[in-house]
């Protein structure tokens, strides 16, 4: 493996690429050239997900984070420990942490709902309250300005908290689950001018029938090793994905904890 | 210790005796009396507050609750592992359980907020959208429609989640830190017919200049350990506090988790 995958700032630099080379008459340079490496490269944002879920989370993250094992992650800024995320965030200005755009509360024993309330988006929430418990539900019956509001509302509150946003992404696939969802998604981008996760197609492309320039897409692929995987198998899993990547960016997602929650 | 402390419905049995001698021409009887018990009989409730906190303070309640060592519970439904206790409640219908009725949330990296929303009940948010950390901000800020709209929706969360409702009572002391709340507090137990907990004086009592009839106090007294006593030193704090108790009932509060969170 001889990628880098130290890239702080590697999104938000090819977000300022995006608009030059849209208007451009050359043909865009690939998204590793726009940010100062050399066509051939390989490059790896390491990322961790659902940073604020829980205090167990919120200790695997961090060490990562300080230890550089991760190169960013991203915040679910309506869970509980999302004021301990801020707090580090404080001591560790550099860290490179995005938010985590939430519509959806996959536990059953340790649920959330939205930081704008239910009473402000009641189609967000079950008859319990809480975010429902997968994205389909969301795509029932989510109203897309309540859908923009909350999720506004997630940006806000934490940069108001003081913590420095690098970019946006989603829990649980949400905001590529249908096409309304991804005009927010995209709104939000251009809203407060931060780079969104997007893969030309899978798990975190473009809704099926929305095309979408190539300009507009920073990663050439997400890599997420699903459940299934024994432990002892991890380290070849990865092997196995990345080592014959060709040049292009690339994103790999990770969920960590400790065992003890 | 010859105290029974299991005392199931205990209250319940209270409230409907207060009615009867609030309008009687006798002498009220004593609480234990009116319970069944001799005039001559101590005894104890033990409960262990904020249950629904984390998933170490239910394990440990639920516990304790299974294994008979306390005698009642009472639930912060703001928090995020309230759906774990409506589940584990369904699996225990005989289980005494109270809403810990709460306007306020503590620990800095983890915190909650109403379940109506903070646009709902402004006045009940800090700027961060959450409970305030004391409850003097909650004396200061609180409006009181906003507090008796929420306090509603946290019992009205619970009885929705099919959870047999014994008692109320208040996290932080909350409903008795001024005469305003105290209001609610009264009128929340007059709505749902339910027991508050309410002792004399102290931490539990009414507010300073509030004078309360005595059959409305179902508590001789209620009986905390603070933090500050050593590990080694509880059973003699324990047996130094109930020893010398005249007849009467008394609640003893605890506060449960494993130390792993």
């Amino acid at each position: 493996m001889a990628m880098p995958h130290k890239m702080r700032s590697l999104l938000p630099i090819f977000l300022a690429g995006v608009s030059c080379h849209a208007l451009s008459q050359t043909p865009p340079k690939t998204v590793q050239e726009r940010l100062g490496y050399p066509a051939s490269a390989r490059l790896l944002v390491i990322h961790a997900d659902d940073l604020g879920m829980n205090h167990s989370v919120n200790r695997a993250t961090f060490e990562a984070l300080e230890k550089g094992w991760i190169t960013s992650a991203s915040i679910l800024v309506p869970c509980p420990w999302f004021p301990e995320v801020a707090r580090w965030a404080k001591q560790h200005p550099n860290a490179d942490l995005g938010i985590h755009l939430a519509l959806t509360s996959e536990w059953t024993d340790f649920r959330w709902g939205p930081v704008s309330g239910p009473s402000r988006v009641p189609s967000l929430v079950d008859a319990d309250g809480y975010f429902p418990l997968d994205t389909p539900d969301v795509v029932q019956n989510a109203k897309i300005p309540d859908v923009e509001y909350e999720l506004r509302s997630q940006i806000d509150r934490a940069k108001a908290a003081g913590i420095p946003i690098t970019h946006l992404d989603m829990h649980m696939a949400g905001m590529v689950s249908s096409g309304e969802l991804f005009g927010v998604y995209r709104k939000l981008r251009d809203a407060y001018n931060l780079p969104i996760l997007l893969e030309p197609s899978g798990t975190h492309g473009p809704p099926a029938g929305i095309s979408v320039p190539v300009e507009e897409i920073p990663l050439q692929r997400v890599i997420t090793m699903e459940p299934g995987v024994a432990a002892k198998d991890w380290a070849d899993w990865y092997k196995k994905q990345l080592a014959p990547l060709p040049p292009g960016v690339y994103q790999m997602i990770v969920h960590l904890a400790y065992d003890d929650e």
